[in-house]
């Protein structure tokens, strides 16, 4: 639609990439079902209800995490083109659509059975996806010191540090498998692991 | 899913923070049902679902108030780190889902008795959520003068900041016990809280 | 919550608002109904909701020139206190209550009637009350000179500032009884009003 | 409701632009729906509601190169008025609209027929509309260096670059015809051009 537009800041590209975070984020509550009441169920209904509860808080904490490590990545990057917006378009894909498998799996969770198994390979899936993208950029602007202020050091050091940045990816990978195993193991390492790149990163510091 | 990522400016928290807020006080407007409608009824209707419009008005000032405040807090904050941004994920994570226990006391407001009671009281302990979160920030920022600009005082001077600051998630969780006399005065002690702490700060100009 | 906030810079209000009204003008999108379709009946069925897609398109652009004088407004404004800060809570709020009497009149304009009078005098009232809240604001920063950069001029010439502002205030309170006339005519004027001061705005460039 | 707004910076149109991108972009997973569910039929009823998936594509990745496009047109032009502001408005009131056609493709693209048609036919014309505020807006800043930091050059050259610009209109017009060819094949089209578009662009680099 427009002519020549080359490289683009990563000023826009994160305040655009923070906007959808943030509204991802906010916009899981409206996925929430109010408990069917009859006098005094309440907080039983509530009580019940509780796999959309945990989807939630997984979700919640997952994309916050997210956000967080969006920001660290773009301080190391510092130029962009189209390639890098691309990616971070995938990114924001899996990103904004991650109600959707939540609500499936809040759906579907406490059936049990083969629903509850496909619904958590879902999204186990959408958070792998996710991962890979984050792979993908961290890759894309490392290489050759190609988006760096600096570049890292030799092509070694590159992909020991593409290979750090790749942990993750495997970890939600696995998380498929588990989901045949136990849906809400799934979940269960999902939350753990937001928590874990949360504080691990509390430890560097 | 990243490598070091140490010290996050306030600036980025603030920024993303905002949005949140902005999002959810807008969010609120989705929760409102259109009245049913005969000819000649919308109005009678509107009046007939006031719970609704009573619950929107308090949450829509509380999540004002909240942006306010935190705006005022992180005009002190002038360092970030893990922690921190983990406390104030947990204040956004009670945020985004006030738009669920608004919903929950708009639907079961009227109808009087225990649903009417255990939906305020899931209200007011989200408020009390909220509180409690803005009460850790402050004392995780004030402690040893960790994350401000400059120290407040002696330790005894940050105990009383503190304090001062925890005075509401004190009233806060008292609307809890309210809402078992009467979820109608928990909800209207709640709204006149807000602007109470609108207009304290007026005076203090 | 906090202690001593006390002058809050007009750049975070600003921000805040913005978002508030990107996020209303976008919501309104999901308060439209998709038709009942049955084969080669989508056509006919957009065309048999055009209130849905009229009540849509005048409440865009309203919030759209809301935007717009938000922003000519607060050039002006150079400081900010709590009072000013809720005048424009109060404007955020019919600004985000919009979409749901814009839902209202989609619904109920097309039966005609009782219901539609109702509906659009509901709606009238709303946009009164934005322009009563921007009047407010207006009247509140420029008594005395109170938060502008530079004062107006006399008390006089002040006055004539606030006059010419609320103009708009009484048009859309004419508005309400015109409702009581003919729906779709409120609803026209209203529409026409905001393209007009889109372009009266244009012309005195 | 204000007087003498006369400029608008850019800066803020830009900003305010970018949250309704980044919005629109994110509302597109509410109007996913969940697959109706019997034991083990999550998979099975989430490929069965793959034309869902295909509009939800689609509009993700033309709302991001929008958004990417919107960004480079800007960069351009350095001055605003209020008919950049009114036809910038019309841009967003495409873009804001789009989840609605969105969601009416979703709804009848399986069930092929002249449904399925008139839906493709009213989501191209929304993009085409698009597409034409667009090059209206490109028109506009550039006529005489009216808006550009500096002019383009000759009158000649001028129109080249509008002409340029309006050959993405005139493929999306087109594609208004083929959705009466065939529904699925506008939409691919469609997608391909946004792909086409981004990386039309990353050779230019």
């Amino acid at each position: 639609m427009t002519e020549a537009a080359d490289a683009v800041e990563t000023g826009r590209i994160e305040a655009f990439s923070d906007g959808v975070f943030a509204i991802a984020i906010t916009l899981l509550v409206i996925e929430l079902k109010l408990p069917e009441t009859k006098d005094g169920s309440v907080w039983h209904g509530l009580v019940h209800e509780w796999p959309q509860f945990a989807a939630y808080l997984t979700s919640f904490f997952i994309i916050g995490i997210m956000w967080a490590n969006h920001h660290s990545m773009f301080r190391s990057i510092v130029r962009a083109d189209r390639v890098l917006l691309f990616l971070n378009l995938l990114l924001l894909l899996w990103t904004t659509l991650l109600p959707f498998p939540t609500r499936l799996v809040a759906e579907n969770l406490r059936g049990g059975g083969t629903n509850a198994t496909q619904a958590a390979a879902v999204y186990s899936a959408t958070l792998t996806l996710a991962a890979i993208s984050f792979s993908l950029i961290w890759w894309y602007a490392v290489r050759g010191g190609r988006l760096l202020a600096e570049p890292i050091g030799t092509s070694r050091d590159e992909w020991r540090s593409i290979g750090r940045f790749s942990v993750g990816t495997l970890l939600y990978t696995a998380t498929i498998g588990i989901s045949f195993a136990s849906a809400g193991a799934a979940l269960a390492i999902q939350f753990a692991l937001a928590m874990y790149y949360l504080f691990e990163q509390v430890r560097s510091n």
